[in-house]
């Protein structure tokens, strides 16, 4: 656990470091853009996706430091979702990774652009990683689609559609497919098609992990271990959504936990895996934030 | 000018023909979200982005037909903006096109995600264009960068951040370049890059056309005559906008028009220029909605 601890750290500093740097250059103008833009992409957070796209890059033997525009794309994609994701008019979140949301920094108008403009950046970040080949066009073509109507959209538009409503076991699993799964799966299958691996393996094993991600998240909400603090507003409409414990009830969910886990794992096994990997799925599985 | 009203047409019906295809192959789940995006693509419109890229591509001798793919991103780009500006934190319009805007018909929410997956759709189809070779990379990253954060997001910010404020010529130019300019030069400079034309002159002959097409929405919206019908509730923050008329005065705006007409003949002029680029300038200026 502590060569993984180790290994996390390495792959986490390297991209913050890039996303600095990209910040840093930023010139967007009015400053009030920029502002917007580099608050919520410099909020801290797990980086859960760049670690992910990093550590299987290594798998495949491509050099992550290579490949830090992906990553910066992936996580401007991430960061314009939940700035969406938290005005009030979706789940009407004050507070992420314990900071005053966007909306509530710079209003509403100023978030809603914020989001635009780091959906808009990662567009062209992923046309000028386009260029560099066949490879890094169908990673980017990859990440696009996982972002879009056909991925996380279509999750938050069915996350919404089931809030409030009676749904079961295929509603979650459309909903933990797209609003999770496709974004955590991306940067495994990205990293597949930049080293030439399984692109289906890569698929399956990527999905399998977001459904834990998703599993442990509803899990924590439930235990009112959220890391997104200060939550009151957002609340009612939180507890209406569709979850893993509302459609099996707490017990059968922690024993979807352990399933999930031991899928995850054997997901990883049929296209190779490495330790990291292998030591991300605990992670998930135990995480307490 | 019958001619050019057939090739408009004719231009039209391309461009339709190809957007009622693309909406009617659209699966996205669930159904609330493929309606609400088809709803605002298929609104009407005069089409005025990708009539310009079809005219543009004739002129350096690209067969419109096979660009398709270009103009319905550029189309999905102007539709989610338009979405996103409707929207009660942005101008807070009711009616967009003479019918209940995308939020009025799906609450507000929705229409978020439908302008999201608008753009996120861009994205994928700008991907795929890229696969076709280096000038279709080039033109898809030149729409990227002229609907992002230096492009129309910025004239989207500036436009909020001068509501209510005193603001000059300066300010006026930087809104007016971004918010309507990049959009329209956009086309222009895209069929530049495919047709291996000279694209810093036609930026310059789109960046005029798309100062006059501002010059005279603000005139229009100032003589009450705009397209926008119903538009009650919006009104107000409207009003506070910088436009032409605050800057300039009506008078000195309406010799603006005619100046600024002429600028976009001379720059029309400086790259070739065709019969039906020139009656389009004559168009925007004497345009009634």
């Amino acid at each position: 656990m502590n060569t993984f601890r180790k290994q996390y750290s390495k792959y986490h500093a390297l991209f913050e470091e890039a996303l600095k740097r990209f910040c840093a250059d930023m010139r967007h103008e009015p400053p009030v853009l920029t502002e917007s833009m580099c608050y919520s992409l410099l909020s801290g957070g797990k980086r859960v996706r760049p670690v992910l796209f990093f550590g299987a890059l290594d798998l495949f033997g491509v050099d992550p430091s290579a490949e830090t525009g992906l990553a910066i794309a992936l996580e401007c994609i991430h960061t314009y979702s939940l700035i969406h994701d938290d005005l009030p008019a979706m789940d009407n979140d004050d507070f992420r990774r314990g900071n005053p949301s966007s909306h509530k920094v710079f209003g509403e108008a100023n978030a809603i652009l914020a989001g635009d403009a780091l959906l808009s950046e990662a567009m062209c970040l992923l046309l000028r990683e386009a260029g560099r080949g066949e490879r890094h066009r169908s990673a980017a073509c990859c990440l696009a689609e996982a972002a879009g109507a056909d991925g996380m959209i279509a999750g938050q538009s069915a996350d919404l559609l089931y809030t409030g409503k009676a749904g079961g076991e295929k509603e979650l699993q459309f909903i933990y497919s797209r609003k999770t799964g496709k974004l955590i799966a991306a940067p495994i299958v990205m990293a597949a098609h930049l080293g030439g691996g399984d692109v289906a393996a890569a698929e399956a094993f990527g999905q399998a992990l977001g459904f834990l991600f998703q599993l442990t998240d509803d899990l924590l909400d439930e235990r009112g271990e959220s890391a997104k603090m200060g939550k009151t507003v957002g609340k009612d409409r939180e507890e209406d959504k569709l979850t893993c414990v509302k459609v099996y009830g707490m017990e059968r969910a922690e024993l979807q936990v352990r399933q999930t886990a031991e899928h995850c794992r054997q997901r990883l096994a049929a296209f190779g895996g490495n330790e990291f990997l292998s030591s991300f799925i605990d992670l998930v599985q135990n995480r307490d934030n």
